[in-house]
């Protein structure tokens, strides 16, 4: 008699300073003694090194080391079948494409896989899902979640500061996100599974209390971006970590001239969702005066057609997926906002 | 190929105002139609009558309704040997004894459990764990996490706002006893599992940004509790929730005249043992200034001469469990706290 | 997302010969060094002296030698308090009683258990419950399927043939259970798990290749009903291994001066049940012939009247299970049996 | 704590007659709604009428109708990328492409698979893998049990008895893999995961018993090749369905200008390297001859000049894979063979 649902999680998770160093202990102690090695093309060669001569210490033989681009389905599948019998383990090393890329190929070979981010830019780097192109078109691929998760804050420290707020604009994502969840069991009965919620809600929280650029401000970051993942796993959706903002993120990818950093627009999104949904706008403002993002949007601001464009976009990004989107033509109280809110000023051109 | 561990997680979590009286749906809703209610002697009738009209009115049959007043290894026992065959549900309603009591009932009939406090006052309704005496002998017997979790906020603002402290101070032990483990894995080798703790120490981390007896604040703390028992799920132990704070205050039940509510000594132990640790002593003391925490202490002081026992015997309660008391003789310090330490002042007759 | 069931499986067999002087090894593998036996009261000296050899021999320290006499509830509870915490497994050596103790056992303490019967009298050394007299009356409790099975089958061989033939009853009894289940199904709509069922009929197909009494034999014995008890984790009921047959057996506990060994029961009261079913008694009668099952029975035969009575209080026995007897009054039919069915001649006094 | 390792099993199995006309009952009380089914190129247009016909009086609306003829990793591929989002579940229906095809596609997607095989040619039907050319190499793959498994054993019985008679020799074919394995293990310590060769070897025992190609022979079948993929879920690898015998016929496969049935090469492979192996080619020979398989292999015999080289280039086949080919060179005991044992006589040409 199975009384209560079962979930995977990673078994080995190491979110600290000098992470990198160790990662070819940390394999060899799980008896990964032969792996193979996506990393993002352009990675910094002294990142590089650092995780060569920690494998090459620990006796842990590199069969393939893969530069990876782009992640498209076809080119993994490629990889996938000149992968080496041998490759006893798959490390994804640097940003968002070669992780999601190294997720798939371990999904299809079945290896145990090993996350190993450079940067903290996304929540992607933990989620049992890997955004790929298939056929030409951006989906979210079933897979499964990483079996190592090996964060180094030093390194993500290093990594340009961009690249951690757009990190925190895909974490506050959660508050839109959770919100739009129960509007859509509110308006369709659409079930909440709680616990992923109430996790879900409580990586922003933890991240809130110390919301600092700092190795122990990036470490909350860290780890609130993996817990994400897992909620994700819990309740087998990413409802709990992606609601209409990224519905407008996912437009903005498709009509942009220049998409920007995906947490970047995300960020932004949330707050403008928030004031749709009434609820926390002022909770994400607080934060993105605190961490400077309002700063980095206005340093290079978004273009206001494009967003209005993605706006009125956004409800038919996703069949069947209700938010506060989903309510009312939202358009004119996102027209009002650019023109009155003060925390969109200089935001857009 | 099994690749990365699997843990059993509550398959119904509501924590919300107003649960209490939708219990029989969440039953029905689940199919369980016959179910036996462990309830705490003493349950105010209003908590009481809110429980028995909603179970009612979703024709979920009480096929028993068994008062508890203590937790004992061998009345549990009693009790599922009488426990009617046709019973497909197990609930706890009240306090710690209850629910231990209805947890380990639950188990042994391999029954799905529901946990229901009526107050927050420590991290027992959702641990994997039921904390009973056998042959005399206070005992954590191994058990399962619950099926569902029913927090009703409302119903536990109603509690004595001194459970809720005792909430808190058991949160709070969360920052020491990761801060043990810790000391375990660089004195002893003893291997600290990151998900179980960097989840445990998020959850304070999320209380903290809001600590208060509110609707939304108890919500973030049965949050906290309820993933603390998770992570004991996570890594199989009790570590990533209790160490030297725990012991002493497990020495305290042994040893003082009149034991207080377990989250009263463990707070105040936590912020000893914090200042032994010399880490976050700082947090602790504003969290307590919060919430009221000091003065609570102050209004009823605890005897020094017993914790100064206490804080001796405290390293011999648990066999092979390294903590700070492990890696010196704290008393002197201890006696130091308690000549100057400022916060400390009045706490203590 | 869950898309099929799970099932808990023994992480360590041995069915061969030799394997009790190996347990020792066994153990060490798994990192068990510190462990408690549960043995059978009056176990033969030679095979307690090649299991204390085996032990010792790998450096297997033995904290507790239980000698196993009667299995109730209060006892297995009162052994669990005394259980040194250091025990690192548990170990059920003999015959059922010590088994069904030590599962349980290890069950409360969450250990695992490590099943040596010394006999194969019957399937209950694999089945996820434990057989235990709580308050007096004997039930089938929940436990878990044991975490090693070790089989010396040439032990087994020294055993009492008498045994054997009692495990080959045991066995049979699988094609009444199975037909049981089907008719509960026509009859009452309970669902068949046809997983279950085929692995349960299929054990019996395979001894009936060659139900020898020889290695060989004893193998293919231990191997079936080892594979029933995972036939019962996979359905979560005895449905497939347990049906009116059984019924019969336990009226016959409860009514006899001289109550037999379980699968001498159970065995005759396949052939019953599966002539009042009107299927597979010739494949009873011709395995019965072939291993001296009739001959044995007639060396000791049972009384008539008891049998009578048995059969009419088995519809009785365990509430809403539905089986042949359900279907109609089969005293009368049973009692021509007994007067005109050849091979029952000399069965009965 | 983790006790036991768990597996995953199908979740519905049906094998009976009349079972593919209740398909989309089967479907509909899983919640399977729309489906997508890859069935056969030249499936028979009434077996095709009766599934379309079963699924539409249930309400089963099938999204797509894929015609498989061959199953390339690049082709099913394809299919994903055209999925619909819609689709709830997957049912392969027909011979081992389409099956392999639907199975490797519902891993992609991650939908709940139904496998619906007409024929029982082989075992292919119930494994965790799928067999999948990639890059033009055939290989398998990784992929997961059938959450449902529906074998209509009438409509098998109307499929070509040849077709039964290579379910027969991949079935035999467990004898030789399971000894295989253990002589792996005493020349190479590569170990033996006991439940699941016990179990491998059982589902032969239990069609030994009644090798008929009737209603009853082909349930006995049915559920030994469903039994045969759980061992290999059991210990993850095809080690207990899989030996030298396998390597002899993949050696055919690419050596062979008409290769046969998979089963038909198998099997005799099955009986040469049992006697390679010194043990059980009389029990093999037996089968073969109450079958009509020796009289099937004569009326379309084997060409003796390409089993010499297909024998000599078995052992190189698969990397690191020991079997009795890995003991010596056996080429002049095969050619002694053919020239001497009179069940080979006729065999080859």
């Amino acid at each position: 008699m199975i009384l209560s649902p079962s979930i995977t999680i990673p078994g080995l998770v190491r979110i600290k300073g000098g992470a990198l160093e160790r990662l070819g202990l940390y394999l060899r102690r799980g008896g990964h003694l032969r792996v193979v090695v996506a990393a993002s093309a352009g990675l910094p060669a002294a990142v590089e090194a650092v995780a060569r001569e920690g494998l090459a210490r620990e006796g842990v033989e590199i069969l393939q080391w893969l530069e990876i681009a782009d992640n498209d389905f076809e080119g993994v599948a490629g990889l996938f079948a000149r992968l080496p019998g041998a490759a006893q383990a798959l490390v994804g090393l640097g940003g968002g494409k070669a992780l999601d890329a190294a997720k798939y190929l371990a999904f299809l070979a079945r290896r145990p896989y090993f996350a190993v981010p450079t940067a903290l830019s996304h929540d992607g780097f933990c989620s049992p899902q890997a955004s790929l192109t298939i056929a030409g078109r951006r989906r979210s691929l079933a897979a499964a979640l990483p079996h190592g998760i090996v964060v180094d804050v030093q390194v993500c420290l290093g990594a340009p500061r961009i690249l951690w707020l757009s990190g925190v604009g895909d974490l506050v994502s959660k508050l839109s996100a959770v919100f739009d969840w129960k509007l859509a069991f509110h308006h369709r009965g659409e079930p909440v599974e709680d616990l992923a919620a109430l996790l879900s809600d409580a990586t922003v929280r933890q991240f809130l209390d110390n919301p600092a650029f700092t190795v122990q401000g990036l470490t909350h970051l860290a780890t609130a971006l993996m817990l994400n993942g897992i909620a994700m796993e819990i309740c087998g959706s990413s409802r709990p970590t992606s609601g209409s903002e990224h519905l407008i993120s996912h437009a903005l990818d498709a009509l942009c001239a220049r998409p920007r950093l995906h947490g970047l627009q995300v960020g932004l999104a949330t707050y403008v969702t928030c004031r749709l949904q009434g609820q926390q706008a002022d909770t994400v403002d607080r934060l993105f005066q605190a961490t400077g993002f309002w700063d980095a949007i206005r340093a290079d601001p978004f273009v206001r057609e494009e967003w209005l464009a993605a706006l009125a976009a956004a409800p038919g990004v996703k069949d069947d997926f209700f938010t506060v989107l989903s309510t009312r033509d939202c358009l004119p109280e996102f027209q009002a906002m650019l023109d009155h809110d003060p925390c969109l000023a200089g935001c857009f051109v």
